[in-house]
């Protein structure tokens, strides 16, 4: 395999001359970096990253935190992040964190150790203390520390719209569902919840909360749904996620309720890709390609400029109309 | 922060004796690395893995090349390899080729250049020529070069077990339906077929097989299938994929054609986590789980040493019953 040195020969300049072509200095000039240039492709010369990497300190790998690949959601996220970060010469480290904090904490250590060039999170625990004002991140959907910028949709808008199109469905009592969780960290989820709710507020049309503990069995909840007298009547809901919003209608089959012909339900998210599998959800979009880029070209700037201010990007969200509204 | 420096000066060492424990020479003395790890951990260094990497010329990244993160059938394989690098210490390096042969030989330039440990390859293309003999790489569902080990479920046995629970089910005129690839490369996804149509002639029972270009749009295929007299009898459809399974289903539903009261339908892979959307699939299962982990740990063997013999991994498969069957 040829050496740095042999292009250096070839090209009639200095080791370190060729170094700054390769690393893109703009202090050599347009002759010698064409000679180099030449040299390298003639000798087929392929330059160590590694070697580069220790030089310069830095790298080209962003790791992508979230807590797993597996959801649809995630996934596509994931496919639009990676394509992002091709198109900029970055490379993706993916990290599944499963969402236990002890993982997630021994990969910022990793992350830390390895100087990734920055990091991408999409996290439910309080990590805050790990990262590293060094390493420039982005966050997706959560807040981390007061400085951090993060990336996220539009939920508020998200609720309020849900609670139009149930109305517009015909359903005369809406209600909300979703999980309530236990962590200190913000979400944005709760913004989903709000926005249906100060819509009811403005409108003056009652509704209803049904919230369940994420850390229990989802059986629970449901029952003391299904079994409640104050849910009896409602017929518009508006679920949280689109997964739950499938469990809902799974398990309001053995209560003979039906879709959406008793109750009207609208899932958040729009994890389902084709309209093969059934039941093909109502439900308030994610941008998600959006969110992804965005994210990318937003942690890049950050990259090539650690003092930048904080952004929050909040994203537009849409009905997306399926079978059960 | 503090330097290697630092750390010999603490434990009363070399710096050489400081990287040698860092990269567990065995060459070290117990009562030596004791106290280098004990300085290691007061004066909380951290080593830095991109140095590391420079001086051992090697990397603790795996790339992970696959067609697309989206599907669900990559992304439960991507989740379940991040898992098993995980637990060995290693990290992953996420690639989405989508198919395009262009950007994927551009993925394996990438590699070469920054001397990942290994790869894990599931690609449709023939990159054979691309691959260094110098990185340890692991093939899934495809041959590449003949040398290249690779991990895959038992697509034979799948096939027959497809037959043998359409027959079960009732079915009396089965037939194959799947992807006819221009591709030259050898696929394990024929073997579905292979094993399907054996077992038909071993029982002696009459069979079709109806094959959709993978380059044109299926509806053309489709339209094929349905309006051709030769398929006006088939009772029982064993199909390549899940997704092409569910579309079937979709489309059979405009020619009032039932399932599973008229045609019994069989797809591969197990895409569907939960049974909340329908038709819930009878499917032949792939072990997805033991082929990431088992992909993983040969691909370690071969890091560990590169002269390691071809293996061949050929995993079994099970039918798990849905609602189609």
């Amino acid at each position: 395999m040829k050496s740095i040195n042999d292009v250096a020969r070839f090209a009639g300049v200095g080791v370190g001359t060729v170094s700054r072509v390769i690393n893109k200095n703009p202090s050599v000039k347009p002759d010698t970096r064409k000679k180099v240039l030449s040299a390298i492709e003639q000798l087929q010369y392929v330059p160590n990253e590694v070697a580069r990497n220790f030089k310069l300190m830095t790298s080209n790998m962003v790791a992508l935190l979230l807590p797993t690949i597996r959801h649809p959601f995630f996934s596509e996220l994931a496919y639009y992040i990676e394509d992002e970060l091709d198109l900029n010469d970055y490379k993706l480290i993916l990290c599944n964190s499963r969402g236990k904090p002890k993982k997630e904490l021994n990969y910022f250590d990793i992350l830390n150790r390895n100087k990734v060039a920055g990091i991408i999170a999409i996290t439910y625990n309080d990590i805050d203390h790990k990262v590293m004002k060094e390493i420039p991140i982005v966050s997706i959907d959560r807040h981390l520390k007061e400085e951090i910028s993060y990336v996220t949709s539009d939920n508020y808008a998200g609720g309020r719209i849900a609670f139009n199109e149930l109305i517009k469905a015909g359903a005369r009592n809406p209600a909300y569902m979703g999980y309530l969780t236990k962590s200190k960290l913000k979400s944005e989820v709760e913004l989903r919840k709000r926005g249906f709710i100060d819509e009811a507020v403005r409108q003056k049309i009652p509704y209803n909360c049904h919230e369940i503990l994420d850390d229990e069995h989802s059986d629970i909840g449901f029952s003391e749904f299904f079994c409640s007298e104050s849910y009896k009547s409602v017929d518009g809901l508006f679920i949280s996620n689109d997964f739950l919003a499938a469990e809902y209608i799974e398990r309001a089959i053995s209560y003979k309720i039906r879709v959406p012909e008793d109750v009207k339900v609208i899932g958040y998210d729009g994890i389902q890709s084709n309209n093969c599998f059934h039941p093909y959800l109502s439900t308030i979009r994610q941008p998600v390609e959006q969110m992804a880029r965005i994210s990318v070209q937003l942690l890049i700037r950050k990259i090539k400029d650690k003092n930048i201010e904080k952004e929050i990007h909040r994203l537009p969200v849409e009905f997306r109309k399926g079978e059960t509204t």
